[in-house]
């Protein structure tokens, strides 16, 4: 029901007004929340909710899982523990759990991977926020391409691989220690870059610092960055990214 | 002329062995050099270049304009002072500066402004980082909303122009001092964000340190960031962003 | 006796210059310490003293909560360990421990909660934070309205709650990560608004150091801030400021 | 008109359904809007706008004030400089310029100053940012009491003013340098104390950030800290609070 | 043997040129050494000296202590843990262990201790650290009175205690959190203050930075600082500045 | 008069009660203040103040130094500028600038220059610090003996001066770049020394924060370390050393 | 097989289209993968390569132990666990670990030692990081002089070394807290200096930042630096220019 | 004559015991300055010195320049300002001015240069510190390559130059905004890299804080740093590596 058809209910008094006031002061609350739903239907509907396990109390885990398990809807945790997975296991036997990338998922219904992401790494090091990127967008019905070890220190691997990033239609660079990656790989390509820097490194990296300033100094054009580690930022803006190239936007 | 080509008129001996090697020697880096031709064809073909004037000397930046005047090709400058403006004016008199956004730019052929682009600001003094975005990425060629002075110290202004932001195919969000525009934008669209930290601020903003470490620590999602007042980088990648959006992509 | 008295007293010889001369050596530390005294008595009698637990050797706490129970005087804990509680419970049996926000308490004689300070958080990892401040400020006789999770990147939460949290003397907003919580409050009411940076977060939010930046360089009107994860002194301020609005001021 | 007669007038059609339908689409930024204004006036109202100053355009800062003086509106500007009065005084010749707290202000009623709100400053450096918080609060309505030059390194300058800073509804310390002062009156006062770090010093200050990081880490009870040199925040907060104290609040 | 009878010798046969050639050869550096020795020796004679412990394997730390036994000299070792403590204690029993200070010392010979020195702490969490500046200075033969917990925010507890502090040679003033306490007491004293920052805190104390801050731009003069927690530092300065007084210097 | 005169004034009532009433009122911060000019007399008697130039109006410069003028006593102006110097020396002829140092002074009386300080500098460029520190010690009656540019990159340059710098009751290092001087110094001298950290360097030096943590973390016992560029701080304590050196201490 | 030759080849039909094809097209990429193992070969080859261990799965590293094993070639492990060791010597019996400088070794041919390198410290506790810098140097054919404890804050003790340390092709300077041990062997050598700075210290050593900066900041000539406890990167340098030295590089 | 000549020349008398006392007592600081001279003799030795200009006082500077005129010596001056140059030119006329690397150079006698040296930029911005670097090698007698504007984001502009890089002895790397050129270029090539960041760029560059960072961080082998702008560090370093290539070192 729209405003416009309360509005005629009460004039023809099949809407009364109690119920009619009601309804209309919460209605840009209501609104606020549709669009957040729809916003959220845009692109998560038939893909499923997004949990932040860390820290999270494994009770509170244990009933967020239940609950989504009781409706046969899909959620994907991230920076969950071995040992929170074993808890929400317990309770419900059918979530999956990387320890790579620390996701915990129930996925009852599983998307059609579309589109094309590059997930990229420099090192061996930086796989696991890589693969938090990585299953974050497939998790949103994303083709993801991984392409690991590939840092600027041994150029010739990462141009080995540019026709292969270059077909993506947004490329998720990912590199700790000197986080040089991201400016080698926007150069190479014409589709934005979003760069992770991560922890990788001792030091003088300041714990992911060093990366962040190198990707945020970055001269290379089309290059944008998210906070150290977050794998699941960066594959979430890829997805969004990535979806705009296969369904296209307002043009 | 394609490997195979070559090879078969080494075979044939329509070509001889030496300028085969020296074609196949220069093969590699020619090939790279031609794709970052075709890299940049494909975003700026028909748009023109970019110059980064600061700091440049204005005698080399005169004869940078000239070069392109000649050939009568597009150009925009970025972080251009007044003096380089008259400096170049003398020599290129239909460049155009705006002052307000510091570009200089040459455009021979204006491009036909597509898709949808929203600029939003915090403040007013954060509206010049937001021109160099807006005419970056109206130089390459897409259509932009700007959306100014909707900082969430007073949320009624931003939330009454919440359909406008949601409508383009990516937000840039520029914002100084506590610098959370961008989450509040990030959490009202489902599109990517670009979140710009400028330096507007006093004392604890540390020259816009704060502002990008706000946007960088965004609870929210789909949310990237650039430099400190790096309104040509947030320009340019929303432009890539929007032409995906315009054109489609990989699907 | 006053100064005046004691001097009459050395006139008409009452008082040895002996005694009066050690009386007014004493006079400044005396009436120091008495002010200091006063001050307490102000906020605090009739609910009693405020112990930081952390880094207190166990046996030491011990005895103070016993000197206290002795007295049967009220005394509130703060950053008490799951430990510390064991220990001085073996003691003193009738003490209360709230395993989120880490206080421990004893309380003999229960304040009437007067007027009002809302405790908001951005997200649920700010909770205990805001339990201690919140039950800081209801120690010291405050009414406390709790309104967790009404972070800014699902703005509509906060606004729904914008009646409520004007109704406060004092809002007390907590949060990590960005950090905005405490800058879009603060526009939205007319009272002082304390706002806690919490170290809720990773990477760059540098344990709080971000949020803590955030809050200070809020362009909003009306908002202080203090230490990272201080909960303790949002709620004591708070208390102080809602005390002002209960009793009235100097006019 | 409040919802339910307007549901009234659509009831007995006295209100067309297109009207109702604008009205209600409007209504919720219209009240948001409303909101603010409303918790202006409770504040402000009779007292009058306030304008930063500092980076504005001269011509558009003429403007502002002529708008101001065409309603015979009161208008506090901050951080504003000898050039940008010179050229509002010649638009605007009533308007009055404070060379030290650089505040420029249009006053046509002056409000009665009530309660009281004593500004202390540890230095006679420090004092324009103690000018711009006075007179921010004064502009709000509030009695002040001014107390500079009582830093710590010797205390008994502090000390001979206890009973007058005790007195004051809230406190505004202000200190550079090692900025112990917030920390000491915080210990003598029941009374909220507002810390405003400045910049005054030289090398491992850090432009004030030093003095920033000391009130923070105060462990004296019932102190908040706004920005380096924030003169006029501290000022409004300490308004609100005062306020607080003159009209009482919520019991 | 100085050099003019060597060289006498040389001259007169009663040293052969080879022994006067390796004699000569290792003047400078016995020189130096020497120079250190007796450096030592003024400072040190008659008190042993000074082991880091932290960090030191176990099995090196027993070896040290064992030749100080066997040479029956004094030695103070400084951060000793209870695990080396015990392994000490097993192979040389006589060694004394101070759990608080951390100081782990044979001595054969106890000096008089002389002057005076007065040790200040701001709260009882600083104690350990006064504990180890205290503990150095008497290994040195100082005597030490110590005055803890007389901290900035209760300033009526160190004003009570001007008159003790003012008679010592130097006083070390040790304060974590905002660290205040240097700058006061330097400014009732007429004696050079050490002043110590600690790492006690949190949050925005950044493990002692802050302290150390605000002790670095005390606008109180006399003070001098040390590294944070550096007990030992202040502690052995503060020998050398108190054997100044007892001993007198230079004229 | 003393308190006992003064009782005993009231008793045979040669003093009235009224009299009394106000003396005693004052009596604790004229205690403070008499203390305060104890403390001063002890350093500074015969010597005179100290005003730290930098920032201060030079209007109030004028007439400080006239009220010195007018009673003909000692004052020593730190960070004076040329054009400070100009504006006083118009209205004080007498007064002497050094412009190396910095310092504006105003001596009627010399001091007898007495024990012995030994100013060293790592390099030319650090000698501006340094002779502020001198001419501070030299102020308050110190023998100077100033050794510049003996840094450590050039150790035998340093090492020929060992003997005339251990001569001394208190040493000075002053050095920017590495900072390393200090260290150097300490392991050489059995007196105690203070680094100055300089802002001189670039780069990496962050403006002497490099030199300062240099010294802070000296493993040389007998170091305290002042402010970045402040010569004034260590002079002054230097000073304060010196004097217990020449007159003796507590036994 | 050079381009020419396969180009004779397709010419002369000894070599077939498709197969030119192939090896061409992967030309590029193998010619570069060809310099990085010359590259490889000049500086390793009869050495072996390297692995950085830390963080390595143990199971991923015992099978490249493994895969070392069964081509008899040298492999250097630096950055190894004590448990990485004992799984590592379970399946490859002949590793060799050493527990201070952490590295693990296989070497089925020992170089010879060729040239000299000088590694110094300034304390003991730097040692392991001059471990693992030796141990490097020498894997690749290095004749190392280890000269350890030699810090600046006995200067004789380097001073003594000082013909020993002139005598290397290269010096590695290693030191933590203050780390001013580079800047004076760089003045007392003409050889080329690799400073490495380590994270010993504590408190504003901010693990190694202090030292960094100290060595960044050195006024003395033919210093370079590396990451704070980098003895690998040193170590590797080092023995770069020590080859150059000993087989001698373009004239 | 050396120590034994003098001893036996002390044993026959033909030098008395008064002399040689004194050449003894000067022996160890003769010897450590002619270390030194001899130092510099070995690298500079027909090449000059070189002066630091920047904060040297133009008439001490003229008059430097005017002794090593005199004298027909080389010198070196780095950090030359357009205002120093006009000063010294008026008084040594054959005085040589590159207003790019800002030296000033008498060369009155020019070095043939040797060896080979690469010196790349990442962008134009860089030439400056490249331009010091380069000159500074050279005039130390080093045959430099200059290999400009060959920055990461363009990586075939790069690659093109590889086998020039890597025929030099040494490489100076010289990058500011991101500064990952390092990385890549040690990466390709098998000598000592020197890699320089500069101070090119804004926001959160920090005046090349983060290119420092990034080269610190680097995960390729065989790279050291020196401080932001150092172009004259990493200039002498090379020359002293190139002179190991040229002339051999110890074997």
């Amino acid at each position: 029901m729209d405003v416009r058809e309360l509005l005629e209910g009460v004039k023809n008094q099949s809407v009364n007004i109690e119920e009619a006031e009601q309804y209309l002061k919460e209605l840009p609350y209501q609104n606020l929340g549709f669009c957040r739903l729809d916003h959220h239907r845009a692109l998560r509907n038939g893909f499923g909710e997004v949990i932040y396990c860390e820290g999270k109390a494994t009770e509170h885990l244990v009933k967020i899982y239940q609950s989504f398990q009781a409706r046969r809807e899909n959620v994907l945790g991230t920076r969950a523990s071995q040992e929170q997975y074993q808890a929400v296991k317990a309770a419900v036997p059918e979530v999956l759990y990387d320890s790579l990338g620390r996701t915990l998922k129930l996925q009852y219904e599983k998307p059609q991977l579309t589109g094309e992401v590059a997930v990229c790494t420099a090192g061996t090091s930086d796989i696991p926020v890589a693969e938090e990127a990585a299953q974050t967008a497939e998790f949103f019905g994303t083709y993801v391409n991984r392409i690991y070890d590939v840092g600027v220190a041994g150029i010739h691997r990462l141009l080995e691989k540019t026709e292969e990033i270059r077909r993506a239609n947004c490329v998720v660079a990912i590199a700790g220690m000197e986080g040089a990656l991201g400016s080698v790989v926007a150069g190479l390509v014409e589709r934005p870059v979003i760069a992770v820097p991560t922890s990788v490194g001792y030091g003088a990296n300041l714990h992911g610092i060093s990366a962040l300033l190198t990707m945020l100094n970055s001269c290379a054009e089309g290059l944008a960055v998210v906070n150290i580690d977050n794998g699941f930022g960066a594959g979430y803006m890829a997805a969004q990214i990535n979806r705009l190239g296969v369904e296209g936007g307002r043009r």
